[in-house]
Protein backbone atom coordinates (compact mmCIF):
# COMPACT_ATOMS: atom_id res chain seq x y z
CA UNK A 1 0.00 0.00 0.00
CA UNK A 2 2.43 2.29 -0.99
CA UNK A 3 0.98 6.16 -2.41
CA UNK A 4 4.16 8.32 -1.60
CA UNK A 5 4.99 10.67 -4.22
CA UNK A 6 8.08 10.13 -6.88
CA UNK A 7 8.89 12.09 -9.74
CA UNK A 8 10.39 11.26 -13.04
CA UNK A 9 12.12 13.54 -15.47
CA UNK A 10 12.59 12.47 -18.69
CA UNK A 11 10.08 10.50 -20.66
CA UNK A 12 11.94 8.63 -23.32
CA UNK A 13 12.20 4.78 -23.63
CA UNK A 14 13.58 4.34 -20.60
CA UNK A 15 11.76 6.86 -18.31
CA UNK A 16 8.91 5.84 -19.26
CA UNK A 17 9.43 2.84 -18.46
CA UNK A 18 10.24 3.60 -15.20
CA UNK A 19 7.32 5.95 -14.51
CA UNK A 20 5.12 2.82 -15.38
CA UNK A 21 6.79 0.56 -12.81
CA UNK A 22 6.62 3.08 -10.16
CA UNK A 23 2.17 3.66 -11.52
CA UNK A 24 2.25 0.22 -11.29
CA UNK A 25 3.54 -0.30 -7.77
CA UNK A 26 0.77 2.25 -6.96
CA UNK A 27 2.85 5.31 -6.39
CA UNK A 28 1.54 8.85 -6.68
CA UNK A 29 3.61 9.85 -9.81
CA UNK A 30 4.81 13.07 -11.45
CA UNK A 31 6.29 13.29 -14.53
CA UNK A 32 8.18 16.47 -16.66
CA UNK A 33 9.17 15.82 -20.53
CA UNK A 34 10.59 18.48 -22.58
CA UNK A 35 7.85 17.57 -25.09
CA UNK A 36 5.02 17.02 -23.20
CA UNK A 37 2.89 14.49 -25.33
CA UNK A 38 5.67 11.62 -24.43
CA UNK A 39 3.29 11.23 -21.27
CA UNK A 40 0.36 10.06 -23.18
CA UNK A 41 -1.69 7.67 -21.48
CA UNK A 42 0.72 7.64 -18.60
CA UNK A 43 -1.61 7.52 -15.24
CA UNK A 44 0.89 10.18 -13.61
CA UNK A 45 0.67 14.29 -13.63
CA UNK A 46 2.04 16.09 -15.82
CA UNK A 47 3.83 18.91 -14.85
CA UNK A 48 4.57 22.29 -16.59
CA UNK A 49 8.46 22.37 -15.63
CA UNK A 50 10.92 20.51 -13.83
CA UNK A 51 10.81 22.27 -11.05
CA UNK A 52 6.77 22.09 -10.59
CA UNK A 53 7.87 18.57 -10.82
CA UNK A 54 10.78 18.55 -8.62
CA UNK A 55 8.45 20.13 -6.03
CA UNK A 56 5.83 17.57 -6.22
CA UNK A 57 8.16 14.77 -4.48
CA UNK A 58 10.67 13.69 -2.36
CA UNK A 59 11.97 11.36 -5.14
CA UNK A 60 13.15 12.79 -8.03
CA UNK A 61 14.16 10.11 -11.01
CA UNK A 62 16.03 11.45 -13.53
CA UNK A 63 16.57 9.66 -17.01
CA UNK A 64 17.43 11.88 -20.16
CA UNK A 65 19.50 11.65 -22.89
CA UNK A 66 23.19 12.12 -21.10
CA UNK A 67 24.45 14.16 -18.37
CA UNK A 68 24.54 17.25 -19.84
CA UNK A 69 20.65 16.94 -20.34
CA UNK A 70 20.48 16.07 -16.63
CA UNK A 71 22.53 19.16 -16.10
CA UNK A 72 20.04 21.72 -17.82
CA UNK A 73 17.38 20.19 -16.48
CA UNK A 74 18.41 20.25 -12.73
CA UNK A 75 19.64 23.89 -12.99
CA UNK A 76 17.97 26.92 -11.57
CA UNK A 77 15.30 24.01 -9.47
CA UNK A 78 15.29 24.32 -6.07
CA UNK A 79 16.35 20.60 -4.83
CA UNK A 80 16.34 21.15 -1.07
CA UNK A 81 15.85 18.07 0.90
CA UNK A 82 15.44 16.02 -2.34
CA UNK A 83 16.34 12.53 -2.75
CA UNK A 84 17.59 12.96 -6.82
CA UNK A 85 18.52 9.19 -8.67
CA UNK A 86 19.70 9.99 -11.86
CA UNK A 87 20.10 7.14 -14.09
CA UNK A 88 20.99 8.70 -17.04
CA UNK A 89 24.53 6.76 -18.74
CA UNK A 90 27.26 9.44 -17.71
CA UNK A 91 30.62 9.03 -17.07
CA UNK A 92 32.44 8.98 -13.58
CA UNK A 93 33.82 12.51 -14.05
CA UNK A 94 29.82 13.90 -14.97
CA UNK A 95 28.69 11.81 -11.97
CA UNK A 96 30.94 13.13 -9.17
CA UNK A 97 30.41 17.14 -10.57
CA UNK A 98 26.64 16.03 -9.96
CA UNK A 99 26.39 14.79 -6.99
CA UNK A 100 28.84 17.70 -5.59
CA UNK A 101 26.14 19.98 -6.96
CA UNK A 102 23.43 18.40 -5.42
CA UNK A 103 25.34 18.24 -2.13
CA UNK A 104 25.83 22.00 -2.22
CA UNK A 105 22.23 22.24 -3.00
CA UNK A 106 21.08 20.56 -0.11
CA UNK A 107 19.72 17.18 -2.10
CA UNK A 108 20.82 13.25 -1.47
CA UNK A 109 22.32 11.91 -4.46
CA UNK A 110 22.29 8.25 -5.94
CA UNK A 111 23.61 7.80 -9.45
CA UNK A 112 22.26 4.53 -11.08
CA UNK A 113 23.29 2.13 -14.02
CA UNK A 114 20.16 0.45 -15.54
CA UNK A 115 20.73 -2.99 -17.03
CA UNK A 116 17.77 -3.79 -18.71
CA UNK A 117 15.85 -2.93 -21.75
CA UNK A 118 12.69 -0.62 -21.18
CA UNK A 119 10.64 -3.79 -21.92
CA UNK A 120 12.26 -5.61 -19.11
CA UNK A 121 11.67 -2.80 -16.41
CA UNK A 122 10.39 -4.33 -13.27
CA UNK A 123 11.27 -7.69 -14.40
CA UNK A 124 13.78 -10.01 -12.99
CA UNK A 125 15.93 -9.50 -15.49
CA UNK A 126 16.46 -5.66 -15.09
CA UNK A 127 18.95 -4.61 -12.46
CA UNK A 128 20.26 -1.33 -11.45
CA UNK A 129 23.75 -0.82 -9.64
CA UNK A 130 24.12 2.40 -7.48
CA UNK A 131 26.16 4.36 -5.75
CA UNK A 132 26.17 7.24 -3.75
CA UNK A 133 23.86 8.20 -0.84
CA UNK A 134 23.01 4.61 1.17
CA UNK A 135 20.70 6.75 2.82
CA UNK A 136 18.19 7.16 -0.24
CA UNK A 137 18.81 3.54 -0.76
CA UNK A 138 17.30 2.88 2.55
CA UNK A 139 14.53 5.30 2.98
CA UNK A 140 13.65 4.36 -0.74
CA UNK A 141 14.30 0.89 -1.00
CA UNK A 142 10.32 -0.40 -1.80
CA UNK A 143 10.56 1.58 -4.79
CA UNK A 144 13.42 1.08 -6.28
CA UNK A 145 13.11 -2.47 -6.30
CA UNK A 146 10.19 -1.73 -8.36
CA UNK A 147 12.42 -0.93 -11.29
CA UNK A 148 14.38 -4.21 -11.07
CA UNK A 149 17.30 -5.42 -8.45
CA UNK A 150 19.01 -2.87 -6.47
CA UNK A 151 22.56 -3.63 -6.78
CA UNK A 152 24.33 -0.83 -4.35
CA UNK A 153 28.40 -0.40 -4.24
CA UNK A 154 29.32 2.26 -1.95
CA UNK A 155 28.89 6.16 -1.28
CA UNK A 156 31.15 6.97 -4.32
CA UNK A 157 28.66 8.37 -6.40
CA UNK A 158 30.95 8.17 -9.56
CA UNK A 159 31.64 4.58 -8.77
CA UNK A 160 28.16 3.01 -10.52
CA UNK A 161 29.40 5.00 -13.63
CA UNK A 162 32.95 3.41 -13.50
CA UNK A 163 31.35 0.23 -13.54
CA UNK A 164 29.13 1.02 -16.33
CA UNK A 165 32.17 1.74 -18.64
CA UNK A 166 33.41 -1.45 -17.92
CA UNK A 167 30.04 -3.63 -17.85
CA UNK A 168 28.88 -1.85 -21.37
CA UNK A 169 33.05 -2.77 -23.09
CA UNK A 170 31.95 -6.35 -21.72
CA UNK A 171 28.95 -6.30 -23.41
CA UNK A 172 30.37 -5.14 -26.68
CA UNK A 173 32.75 -7.81 -26.87
CA UNK A 174 29.96 -10.22 -26.38
CA UNK A 175 27.50 -8.90 -28.67
CA UNK A 176 30.10 -8.19 -31.40
CA UNK A 177 31.22 -12.03 -30.73
CA UNK A 178 27.55 -12.98 -31.63
CA UNK A 179 27.46 -11.17 -34.50
CA UNK A 180 30.51 -12.78 -36.09
CA UNK A 181 29.39 -15.96 -35.19
CA UNK A 182 25.86 -16.01 -36.46
CA UNK A 183 27.85 -14.37 -39.81
CA UNK A 184 29.99 -17.39 -39.96
CA UNK A 185 26.80 -19.63 -39.07
CA UNK A 186 25.44 -18.28 -42.21
CA UNK A 187 28.28 -18.74 -44.83
CA UNK A 188 27.75 -22.23 -43.62
CA UNK A 189 24.22 -22.63 -43.83
CA UNK A 190 23.42 -23.13 -40.18
CA UNK A 191 20.60 -21.33 -38.52
CA UNK A 192 21.65 -19.02 -36.28
CA UNK A 193 18.67 -20.12 -34.07
CA UNK A 194 19.86 -23.48 -33.89
CA UNK A 195 23.56 -22.13 -32.96
CA UNK A 196 22.95 -20.03 -30.63
CA UNK A 197 21.97 -22.04 -27.48
CA UNK A 198 25.33 -24.43 -28.16
CA UNK A 199 27.68 -20.64 -28.51
CA UNK A 200 25.65 -19.58 -25.23
CA UNK A 201 25.64 -23.04 -23.64
CA UNK A 202 29.78 -22.71 -24.18
CA UNK A 203 29.92 -18.99 -23.33
CA UNK A 204 27.96 -19.73 -19.48
CA UNK A 205 30.30 -22.69 -19.14
CA UNK A 206 33.59 -20.18 -19.40
CA UNK A 207 32.32 -17.87 -16.41
CA UNK A 208 33.96 -19.78 -13.89
CA UNK A 209 37.42 -19.40 -16.11
CA UNK A 210 37.11 -15.62 -15.95
CA UNK A 211 36.41 -15.03 -12.62
CA UNK A 212 39.89 -16.89 -12.50
CA UNK A 213 41.25 -14.38 -14.74
CA UNK A 214 39.61 -12.01 -12.62
CA UNK A 215 41.85 -12.80 -9.64
CA UNK A 216 45.24 -13.32 -11.87
CA UNK A 217 44.28 -9.35 -13.22
CA UNK A 218 43.82 -8.57 -9.83
CA UNK A 219 46.81 -10.21 -8.27
CA UNK A 220 49.09 -9.46 -11.09
CA UNK A 221 49.92 -13.24 -10.99
CA UNK A 222 49.51 -15.30 -14.51
CA UNK A 223 52.08 -18.06 -14.32
CA UNK A 224 50.17 -21.43 -15.79
CA UNK A 225 46.69 -22.15 -15.83
CA UNK A 226 44.47 -23.92 -18.60
CA UNK A 227 44.66 -21.05 -21.20
CA UNK A 228 48.01 -20.03 -22.00
CA UNK A 229 48.94 -16.78 -24.50
CA UNK A 230 51.07 -19.34 -27.01
CA UNK A 231 47.71 -21.30 -27.16
CA UNK A 232 44.91 -18.94 -27.74
CA UNK A 233 47.65 -16.80 -30.08
CA UNK A 234 47.46 -20.01 -32.41
CA UNK A 235 43.75 -20.25 -31.84
CA UNK A 236 43.40 -16.81 -32.60
CA UNK A 237 45.58 -17.29 -35.70
CA UNK A 238 43.69 -20.42 -37.14
CA UNK A 239 40.09 -18.69 -36.65
CA UNK A 240 41.62 -15.64 -38.21
CA UNK A 241 42.68 -17.97 -41.41
CA UNK A 242 39.26 -19.96 -41.29
CA UNK A 243 37.33 -16.59 -40.99
CA UNK A 244 39.02 -15.16 -44.22
CA UNK A 245 38.77 -17.94 -46.04
CA UNK A 246 35.22 -18.66 -45.66
CA UNK A 247 34.90 -14.54 -46.71
CA UNK A 248 33.87 -13.90 -42.87
CA UNK A 249 36.57 -11.76 -41.48
CA UNK A 250 35.92 -9.51 -38.38
CA UNK A 251 38.61 -6.98 -37.45
CA UNK A 252 37.80 -7.10 -33.90
CA UNK A 253 39.90 -10.51 -33.94
CA UNK A 254 43.10 -8.61 -34.94
CA UNK A 255 43.10 -6.35 -32.25
CA UNK A 256 42.61 -9.02 -29.87
CA UNK A 257 45.71 -10.91 -31.21
CA UNK A 258 47.23 -7.65 -30.91
CA UNK A 259 46.74 -7.65 -27.04
CA UNK A 260 47.73 -11.44 -27.14
CA UNK A 261 50.98 -10.77 -29.48
CA UNK A 262 52.51 -7.94 -27.59
CA UNK A 263 52.75 -9.89 -24.16
CA UNK A 264 54.24 -13.05 -26.13
CA UNK A 265 57.10 -10.50 -27.70
CA UNK A 266 57.33 -9.56 -24.49
CA UNK A 267 58.62 -13.35 -23.17
CA UNK A 268 55.16 -14.12 -21.80
CA UNK A 269 53.52 -17.15 -24.24
CA UNK A 270 53.40 -19.56 -21.22
CA UNK A 271 51.79 -17.61 -18.97
CA UNK A 272 47.59 -17.18 -18.36
CA UNK A 273 45.92 -15.04 -21.74
CA UNK A 274 44.48 -12.59 -18.70
CA UNK A 275 48.11 -10.86 -18.68
CA UNK A 276 46.59 -9.97 -22.06
CA UNK A 277 45.03 -7.51 -20.16
CA UNK A 278 48.81 -5.70 -19.33
CA UNK A 279 48.73 -5.22 -23.21
CA UNK A 280 46.31 -2.01 -22.21
CA UNK A 281 48.60 -0.17 -20.35
CA UNK A 282 50.26 2.42 -21.83
CA UNK A 283 48.95 1.57 -25.15
CA UNK A 284 46.39 4.45 -25.69
CA UNK A 285 47.77 5.43 -28.89
CA UNK A 286 47.46 2.67 -31.08
CA UNK A 287 45.78 -0.62 -29.15
CA UNK A 288 45.60 -2.73 -32.25
CA UNK A 289 48.83 -1.04 -33.91
CA UNK A 290 50.84 -4.47 -33.69
CA UNK A 291 48.20 -6.43 -35.69
CA UNK B 1 31.78 -52.43 -15.94
CA UNK B 2 32.73 -51.67 -19.60
CA UNK B 3 36.23 -53.13 -20.26
CA UNK B 4 36.17 -52.73 -23.83
CA UNK B 5 39.26 -51.70 -26.55
CA UNK B 6 39.74 -47.74 -26.89
CA UNK B 7 42.63 -46.31 -28.72
CA UNK B 8 43.73 -42.60 -28.41
CA UNK B 9 46.30 -41.10 -30.83
CA UNK B 10 47.89 -37.91 -29.42
CA UNK B 11 48.97 -37.61 -25.76
CA UNK B 12 48.63 -33.24 -25.80
CA UNK B 13 47.28 -32.12 -22.90
CA UNK B 14 44.13 -33.05 -24.29
CA UNK B 15 44.47 -35.93 -25.84
CA UNK B 16 45.63 -37.05 -22.20
CA UNK B 17 42.83 -36.29 -20.28
CA UNK B 18 40.55 -38.25 -22.50
CA UNK B 19 42.42 -41.14 -22.36
CA UNK B 20 42.51 -40.45 -18.59
CA UNK B 21 38.52 -40.10 -18.65
CA UNK B 22 38.34 -43.88 -20.24
CA UNK B 23 40.55 -45.36 -18.01
CA UNK B 24 38.69 -43.98 -15.04
CA UNK B 25 35.38 -45.46 -16.60
CA UNK B 26 37.23 -48.89 -16.88
CA UNK B 27 38.25 -49.17 -20.42
CA UNK B 28 41.23 -51.26 -21.77
CA UNK B 29 43.16 -48.18 -22.88
CA UNK B 30 46.01 -48.47 -26.06
CA UNK B 31 47.38 -45.13 -26.48
CA UNK B 32 50.45 -43.77 -29.20
CA UNK B 33 51.84 -40.64 -29.27
CA UNK B 34 54.99 -39.18 -30.86
CA UNK B 35 57.00 -39.35 -27.80
CA UNK B 36 56.27 -42.40 -26.09
CA UNK B 37 57.37 -39.81 -22.74
CA UNK B 38 54.10 -38.61 -22.77
CA UNK B 39 52.98 -41.56 -21.68
CA UNK B 40 53.73 -41.64 -18.14
CA UNK B 41 52.15 -42.42 -15.47
CA UNK B 42 48.72 -43.55 -17.17
CA UNK B 43 47.27 -47.04 -16.82
CA UNK B 44 47.34 -47.35 -20.80
CA UNK B 45 49.25 -49.90 -22.92
CA UNK B 46 51.84 -47.89 -25.44
CA UNK B 47 51.87 -48.36 -28.46
CA UNK B 48 55.26 -48.22 -30.82
CA UNK B 49 53.27 -47.07 -33.93
CA UNK B 50 49.65 -45.74 -34.45
CA UNK B 51 49.36 -48.87 -36.89
CA UNK B 52 49.11 -51.16 -33.28
CA UNK B 53 47.82 -48.65 -31.64
CA UNK B 54 44.55 -48.89 -34.01
CA UNK B 55 45.12 -52.59 -34.00
CA UNK B 56 44.34 -52.86 -30.33
CA UNK B 57 40.49 -51.24 -30.35
CA UNK B 58 37.55 -50.84 -32.27
CA UNK B 59 36.93 -46.95 -31.22
CA UNK B 60 40.25 -44.80 -32.50
CA UNK B 61 39.99 -41.16 -30.69
CA UNK B 62 42.48 -39.30 -32.37
CA UNK B 63 43.35 -35.64 -30.80
CA UNK B 64 46.42 -34.16 -32.50
CA UNK B 65 47.78 -30.77 -32.84
CA UNK B 66 45.89 -29.90 -36.03
CA UNK B 67 44.32 -31.59 -38.84
CA UNK B 68 47.34 -31.92 -41.04
CA UNK B 69 49.06 -34.00 -38.23
CA UNK B 70 45.51 -36.37 -38.18
CA UNK B 71 46.09 -37.16 -41.68
CA UNK B 72 49.27 -38.34 -41.47
CA UNK B 73 49.14 -39.99 -38.55
CA UNK B 74 46.71 -42.07 -40.01
CA UNK B 75 47.85 -42.67 -43.19
CA UNK B 76 49.17 -45.89 -44.15
CA UNK B 77 47.01 -47.69 -41.33
CA UNK B 78 44.84 -50.01 -41.66
CA UNK B 79 41.54 -48.58 -40.10
CA UNK B 80 38.97 -51.43 -41.71
CA UNK B 81 36.01 -51.76 -39.49
CA UNK B 82 37.09 -49.11 -37.28
CA UNK B 83 35.01 -46.11 -35.58
CA UNK B 84 37.38 -42.73 -35.77
CA UNK B 85 35.93 -40.55 -33.44
CA UNK B 86 38.46 -37.22 -34.70
CA UNK B 87 38.45 -34.40 -31.89
CA UNK B 88 41.28 -32.49 -33.68
CA UNK B 89 40.55 -28.95 -34.64
CA UNK B 90 39.77 -28.94 -38.41
CA UNK B 91 37.99 -26.75 -40.41
CA UNK B 92 34.86 -28.06 -42.28
CA UNK B 93 36.74 -28.75 -45.47
CA UNK B 94 39.34 -30.51 -43.95
CA UNK B 95 36.83 -32.88 -41.67
CA UNK B 96 34.93 -33.43 -45.20
CA UNK B 97 37.96 -34.61 -46.44
CA UNK B 98 39.00 -37.02 -43.49
CA UNK B 99 35.56 -38.19 -43.83
CA UNK B 100 35.77 -39.41 -47.07
CA UNK B 101 39.46 -41.13 -46.55
CA UNK B 102 37.68 -42.89 -44.12
CA UNK B 103 34.45 -44.41 -46.19
CA UNK B 104 37.48 -45.31 -49.24
CA UNK B 105 39.31 -47.35 -45.97
CA UNK B 106 36.05 -48.70 -44.36
CA UNK B 107 35.61 -46.85 -41.16
CA UNK B 108 33.05 -44.56 -39.69
CA UNK B 109 33.56 -41.67 -39.11
CA UNK B 110 32.84 -38.87 -36.61
CA UNK B 111 34.16 -35.20 -36.25
CA UNK B 112 33.73 -33.81 -32.83
CA UNK B 113 34.57 -30.12 -31.30
CA UNK B 114 35.34 -30.11 -27.82
CA UNK B 115 34.28 -27.26 -25.37
CA UNK B 116 36.65 -27.99 -22.09
CA UNK B 117 39.72 -27.52 -21.03
CA UNK B 118 41.71 -30.23 -20.18
CA UNK B 119 40.76 -30.14 -16.37
CA UNK B 120 37.16 -30.33 -17.01
CA UNK B 121 37.19 -33.28 -19.44
CA UNK B 122 34.84 -35.36 -18.06
CA UNK B 123 32.68 -33.23 -15.86
CA UNK B 124 29.43 -31.11 -16.27
CA UNK B 125 31.65 -28.08 -17.82
CA UNK B 126 32.91 -30.25 -20.54
CA UNK B 127 30.51 -30.40 -23.99
CA UNK B 128 31.60 -32.34 -27.35
CA UNK B 129 29.61 -31.71 -30.81
CA UNK B 130 29.85 -34.43 -33.19
CA UNK B 131 28.52 -34.85 -36.35
CA UNK B 132 29.26 -37.49 -39.19
CA UNK B 133 28.26 -41.29 -38.38
CA UNK B 134 25.28 -41.30 -36.15
CA UNK B 135 25.99 -45.31 -36.09
CA UNK B 136 29.27 -44.03 -33.91
CA UNK B 137 27.19 -41.82 -31.73
CA UNK B 138 24.67 -44.94 -30.92
CA UNK B 139 27.38 -47.50 -30.49
CA UNK B 140 29.71 -45.94 -28.34
CA UNK B 141 27.45 -43.66 -26.61
CA UNK B 142 28.62 -44.89 -22.65
CA UNK B 143 32.38 -44.23 -24.00
CA UNK B 144 31.54 -40.67 -25.19
CA UNK B 145 29.86 -39.59 -22.67
CA UNK B 146 32.96 -40.59 -20.36
CA UNK B 147 34.75 -37.19 -21.51
CA UNK B 148 31.63 -34.84 -21.59
CA UNK B 149 27.91 -33.89 -22.54
CA UNK B 150 27.43 -35.26 -26.32
CA UNK B 151 25.78 -32.63 -28.66
CA UNK B 152 25.22 -34.63 -32.34
CA UNK B 153 24.08 -32.34 -34.42
CA UNK B 154 23.48 -34.64 -37.94
CA UNK B 155 25.44 -36.65 -40.36
CA UNK B 156 27.26 -34.39 -42.48
CA UNK B 157 31.27 -34.54 -40.77
CA UNK B 158 31.98 -31.10 -41.47
CA UNK B 159 28.89 -29.61 -39.34
CA UNK B 160 30.96 -29.73 -36.12
CA UNK B 161 33.79 -27.76 -37.34
CA UNK B 162 31.16 -25.36 -38.99
CA UNK B 163 29.68 -24.65 -36.03
CA UNK B 164 32.74 -24.86 -34.18
CA UNK B 165 33.91 -22.01 -35.96
CA UNK B 166 31.24 -19.77 -35.29
CA UNK B 167 31.29 -21.04 -31.77
CA UNK B 168 35.07 -19.97 -31.22
CA UNK B 169 34.67 -16.37 -32.69
CA UNK B 170 31.65 -15.70 -30.20
CA UNK B 171 34.22 -16.96 -27.15
CA UNK B 172 36.71 -14.51 -28.32
CA UNK B 173 33.96 -11.93 -28.27
CA UNK B 174 33.29 -12.72 -24.85
CA UNK B 175 36.92 -12.85 -23.81
CA UNK B 176 38.32 -9.70 -25.99
CA UNK B 177 35.48 -7.83 -23.93
CA UNK B 178 36.09 -8.90 -20.71
CA UNK B 179 40.09 -8.34 -20.86
CA UNK B 180 38.57 -4.87 -21.94
CA UNK B 181 36.48 -4.39 -18.64
CA UNK B 182 38.90 -5.36 -16.83
CA UNK B 183 41.43 -2.85 -18.00
CA UNK B 184 38.50 -0.63 -17.46
CA UNK B 185 37.79 -1.57 -13.96
CA UNK B 186 41.72 -1.15 -12.99
CA UNK B 187 41.66 2.04 -14.75
CA UNK B 188 39.12 3.61 -12.04
CA UNK B 189 40.71 1.18 -9.26
CA UNK B 190 38.16 -1.31 -9.44
CA UNK B 191 39.23 -4.80 -8.91
CA UNK B 192 38.23 -6.89 -11.52
CA UNK B 193 37.57 -9.72 -9.23
CA UNK B 194 34.35 -7.24 -7.86
CA UNK B 195 33.21 -5.91 -10.93
CA UNK B 196 33.11 -10.02 -12.82
CA UNK B 197 30.12 -10.93 -10.80
CA UNK B 198 28.35 -7.75 -12.04
CA UNK B 199 29.80 -8.26 -15.69
CA UNK B 200 28.43 -11.82 -16.04
CA UNK B 201 24.87 -11.31 -14.50
CA UNK B 202 24.11 -9.06 -17.18
CA UNK B 203 25.75 -10.76 -19.98
CA UNK B 204 23.69 -13.68 -18.75
CA UNK B 205 20.51 -11.48 -18.70
CA UNK B 206 21.21 -10.36 -22.46
CA UNK B 207 21.32 -14.11 -23.64
CA UNK B 208 17.37 -13.60 -24.31
CA UNK B 209 17.94 -10.90 -26.44
CA UNK B 210 20.58 -12.67 -28.42
CA UNK B 211 17.95 -15.45 -28.96
CA UNK B 212 15.76 -13.16 -30.36
CA UNK B 213 18.21 -11.53 -32.65
CA UNK B 214 19.22 -15.16 -33.94
CA UNK B 215 15.43 -15.35 -34.95
CA UNK B 216 15.80 -11.78 -36.69
CA UNK B 217 18.79 -12.89 -38.76
CA UNK B 218 17.64 -15.98 -40.04
CA UNK B 219 14.20 -14.29 -41.17
CA UNK B 220 16.32 -11.94 -42.48
CA UNK B 221 13.65 -9.34 -40.45
CA UNK B 222 15.06 -7.10 -38.50
CA UNK B 223 12.14 -4.33 -37.92
CA UNK B 224 11.37 -2.36 -34.30
CA UNK B 225 12.85 -4.29 -31.44
CA UNK B 226 14.36 -3.11 -28.30
CA UNK B 227 17.43 -2.66 -29.85
CA UNK B 228 18.15 -0.31 -32.56
CA UNK B 229 20.84 0.13 -34.51
CA UNK B 230 20.51 4.16 -34.14
CA UNK B 231 20.51 3.50 -30.18
CA UNK B 232 24.04 1.24 -30.79
CA UNK B 233 25.47 3.78 -32.94
CA UNK B 234 25.00 5.91 -30.08
CA UNK B 235 26.38 4.07 -27.38
CA UNK B 236 29.12 2.61 -28.84
CA UNK B 237 30.63 6.36 -29.66
CA UNK B 238 29.72 7.21 -25.77
CA UNK B 239 31.74 4.52 -25.05
CA UNK B 240 34.64 4.96 -27.46
CA UNK B 241 34.50 8.40 -26.24
CA UNK B 242 35.02 7.38 -22.74
CA UNK B 243 37.66 4.82 -23.10
CA UNK B 244 39.66 7.02 -24.92
CA UNK B 245 39.17 9.54 -22.20
CA UNK B 246 40.11 6.87 -19.50
CA UNK B 247 43.38 6.02 -22.01
CA UNK B 248 42.34 2.52 -22.22
CA UNK B 249 40.62 2.22 -25.84
CA UNK B 250 39.72 -0.74 -27.80
CA UNK B 251 40.01 -1.31 -31.78
CA UNK B 252 37.36 -4.02 -31.73
CA UNK B 253 34.64 -1.30 -30.79
CA UNK B 254 35.58 0.10 -33.50
CA UNK B 255 35.26 -2.71 -35.71
CA UNK B 256 32.02 -3.19 -34.64
CA UNK B 257 30.52 0.43 -34.40
CA UNK B 258 31.64 0.30 -38.41
CA UNK B 259 29.08 -2.48 -39.01
CA UNK B 260 26.64 -0.43 -37.19
CA UNK B 261 27.76 2.47 -39.67
CA UNK B 262 27.61 0.49 -42.62
CA UNK B 263 23.71 -0.10 -41.81
CA UNK B 264 22.85 3.14 -40.91
CA UNK B 265 24.29 4.92 -43.73
CA UNK B 266 22.32 2.01 -45.80
CA UNK B 267 19.02 3.67 -43.93
CA UNK B 268 18.45 1.40 -41.62
CA UNK B 269 18.79 3.10 -38.24
CA UNK B 270 15.47 2.10 -36.52
CA UNK B 271 16.12 -1.70 -37.49
CA UNK B 272 17.59 -3.95 -34.84
CA UNK B 273 21.27 -3.97 -33.93
CA UNK B 274 21.05 -7.64 -35.61
CA UNK B 275 20.91 -6.39 -38.75
CA UNK B 276 24.71 -5.60 -38.24
CA UNK B 277 25.31 -9.03 -39.32
CA UNK B 278 24.45 -7.98 -42.64
CA UNK B 279 27.54 -5.86 -42.85
CA UNK B 280 29.77 -9.16 -43.22
CA UNK B 281 28.46 -10.29 -46.39
CA UNK B 282 30.72 -9.22 -49.29
CA UNK B 283 32.69 -7.28 -46.89
CA UNK B 284 35.68 -9.50 -46.91
CA UNK B 285 38.09 -6.65 -48.42
CA UNK B 286 38.16 -4.36 -45.42
CA UNK B 287 35.26 -5.38 -42.90
CA UNK B 288 35.97 -2.65 -40.27
CA UNK B 289 37.79 -0.08 -42.81
CA UNK B 290 34.72 2.77 -42.36
CA UNK B 291 35.40 2.70 -38.63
Amino acid sequence: MTSEAITVLGLGNLGRALAEAFVRGGHSVSVWNRSASKAAGLAATVADSPAEAVAASELVVVAVLDQQAAQQVLRDVDVRGRAIVNVTSSTPDQARELARWAADNGAEYLQGAVYAVPATIGTDASSIIYSGSSAVVERWQKALVLLGKVKYLDADASRASAYDIAIVAGMYGLLGGFLHAAALARANGIKVAELTPFLLSWLTDLHPALATFAGEIDGASYAGGDSSLAMNQSGLAMLIGATKAQGVPFAALDSLKALVDRQIADGHGEDSLARAVESFAGSSASPAGAG
